[in-house]
């Protein structure tokens, strides 16, 4: 019987904030992070590898949540664990006592979803598949098992899910055959972080169309005279047929998102995104109905389902973008996936940080294969940083996210990268850095 | 020139669990708890003191959050940060890296909300009065500065909560005596917690009602038959006259929610407290609908006011419970406050667990003398348990909370306490617990 042996977490931070990539109006100098997530067993070299990304501070705070959970996977049995990750989710969600921490968000719940996802990794290498692949060869009733209903059921029911699955099952083969050949459509936001300037913009969003992208996302919310400006350097280095979404971060109340965006309309930004607090379901409707046709996405910051379902109930969003990292696991996200293709709302994952490209696609993947079957709509984020610190980084080419073939959930990251960005001992911080 | 030296945080824990108090359908065996936050001054004995409480297991965790924050205020001049504490809560909340671990919610918004709660409570100590005196001793003016608008503003602007607070600074002298003389109105959960037979809630539900209590609360949620049982004995020993309200911790979904009460509508429960997720706003709003004249209450695992705000504008709740430990602290509880008075809901404050009632009765006792002057449908919570580990334990008599007349805020506890209960090394810890 294996069993497993420990739960490890690392604090690995990468000093991004000395070139302002990955700049906004709320995160003017993040410094991309990760909670280092790995599970190891007693009597194998296999382990289990995940990460919650954060952008810098408070990365302590995250490793110290995920350390708390060991006691709740450390000598667990792991073929039974393997065998039903859906009820060792529940196990950790529902804790008596952690669950006040929350419940179902902020930190304790993302040290949470972390810890699940090392456990999807440890199965994907032990059964040598990526995660999108294990999970599309899921039949519809596992799928439905690995969720939890509650507080979602008045919108989405086990019945409702199956049924989504169930008709989507026989066509999997042909559409796995298809991503394989294809990909799934990216989108990009490395040329319009705020901290750039206006040269770089053009010639990053030229670039980015040269590269066969066919939307792109500028970030905005600081000034609206620079906002105007950049979106017109944008529009102009991209051309009237791409599509350019912009993204507030958060930046806005609801009178102020109306009348911001009111200022960029010229420009038919095709999303905005993040306008006001990630709560704020019915001021997200507000919003909505003011700045048509513009749509609204948001989902970043969306702590749990419950939030998801009200924004999906109260037609307060068209894009719904998940996160790797900010909910309970790939198993939150599967309800999730779920409710948006009830309400036939386009997931379009959030991606970049750190790993969240490498985590994420597999979601985007699954949902295509087992959920929806089409891209119609529907791009997974790209950012071009971090990557190379990764044992699968992701492969993006003209456009497209390829599917990884490689096995696990795409956190692995290198030993030599681990070694150099621990923080506060690694030697990259060492060096000066800007906010540490 | 006076600074802050430290920032002190111990864990603290009370091995509640072994006698089932504070049992409910959440939370079955809770060890209540404390990160315990003591802010130090370079130059005098005065400090400052603050509680996170959380319910055990993971306590570890809001200590770590809040040690997190030590650098954000450790070696401020004291002056300059008592002048402005709603620009140091908005700096904690704001900040651009730890933002990323809520936005505004979960432990990393417990923990800044515990700091931003320990400077008050310096400030009362410097000042020499308890938290509610100096709260009313503030201007209207003063007030709303202390307040952060965003998000919520397209529900209450800073007039309006001028206005609401310029309307009562009148009548506050008045009012203070009439606190002094007669404390405000309490209600008892003592009585019905889950774990207690039926035999021990007709006891201390007659006591209750003997001791002047004309409202007490059951914990229900687990099982239709013991509730409908209970209640029923409950009712028996409480005579019809008396309000008893129900609590089902979050237990059910929506439908499961509007199926429960049903059964339990012919005790006439007073309200339904936290029915389902305190996240679904749609959710309350669906049952609040079905159940009436029964009354929806919730707020003790409310996030933020932006949360409270969607309660109040779907008309999701009729009583707002706020905590003094959940939100960021006693800024945002103003903020709360005012939100409630706009739309006209009655503010019951959530208390028990350790140190709960010390602290929230000045927010209610602020709220009555400068925001609502009405005791009419508002009770505090009062919960008979741990109020020995306090240097100005509550002072709960005939039915009513008194008004305290010590300096601070009331989170500070006794040295001996904290020897004797610190986790893991205290002697509290060293003989047989149940969870831990």
């Amino acid at each position: 019987m294996t069993r497993i042996s420990a739960l490890d977490v690392i604090d690995v931070r990468f000093p991004t904030s000395l070139g302002l990539d990955g700049s906004d109006a709320m995160n003017p100098e993040p410094d991309y992070s990760a909670a280092y997530v790995v599970l190891t067993l007693d009597d194998s070299d296999i382990a289990g590898y995940s990460l919650l990304f954060t952008t810098g501070r408070g990365n302590d705070v995250a490793c110290a949540a995920v350390r708390t959970l060991a006691s709740y996977i450390v000598g667990r049995d792991v073929s039974q664990l393997l065998a039903d990750i859906g009820a060792f989710a529940r196990e950790l969600t529902w804790d008596g006592q952690l669950r006040w921490l929350g419940p179902e968000k902020g930190v304790m719940h993302m040290a949470i979803g972390a810890v699940v996802n090392a456990v999807w990794d440890l199965r994907c290498r032990i059964e040598g598949v990526p995660l999108w692949r294990l999970l599309a060869s899921l039949t519809p009733e596992e799928i439905v098992h690995q969720i939890d209903f509650t507080y979602i059921d008045d919108a989405v029911t086990p019945a409702d899910a199956l049924a989504i699955l169930s008709e989507m099952q026989g066509g999997k083969p042909a559409r796995i055959a298809a991503l394989e050949a294809d990909g799934l459509p990216a989108y990009t936001t490395s040329a319009g972080w705020l901290g750039y300037d206006d040269d770089k913009v053009a010639r990053l969003v030229g670039q980015s169309v040269a590269d066969g992208f066919t939307m792109l996302k500028l970030k905005v919310g600081a000034d609206i005279n620079s906002d105007v400006r950049r979106m017109k350097v944008a529009r102009d280095a991209a051309g009237e047929s791409a599509r350019i979404a912009v993204d507030a971060n958060q930046r806005w109340g609801v009178n102020g998102a109306i009348e911001w965006m009111a200022q960029l309309a010229p420009f038919a930004p095709y999303w905005i995104e993040e306008p006001t607090s990630p709560d704020d379901i019915l001021g997200h409707a507000t919003i909505r109905a003011a700045v048509r046709p513009t749509l609204i996405a948001t989902g970043e910051h969306v702590q749990n389902r419950v939030i998801f379902k009200q924004m999906l109930q109260a037609r307060a969003i068209d894009v719904l973008q998940i996160d790797a990292c900010r909910v309970g696991g790939v198993n939150e996200n599967l309800a999730i996936l779920l409710l948006a293709a009830k309400f036939g709302i386009p997931v379009c994952p959030h991606a970049g940080g750190v790993g969240l490209c490498e985590m994420v696609q597999h979601l985007a993947m699954f949902d295509f294969v087992a959920i929806t079957g089409t891209t119609n709509d529907r791009w997974i984020e790209y950012v071009d940083h971090l990557h190379e610190h990764f044992t699968d980084p992701v492969c993006v080419t003209g456009g497209r996210y390829r599917a990884p073939t490689g096995p696990g959930g795409g956190a692995r990251m290198l030993d030599s990268s681990i070694a150099e960005f621990r923080y506060p001992d690694g030697p990259a911080w060492a060096r000066p850095t800007t906010t540490q």
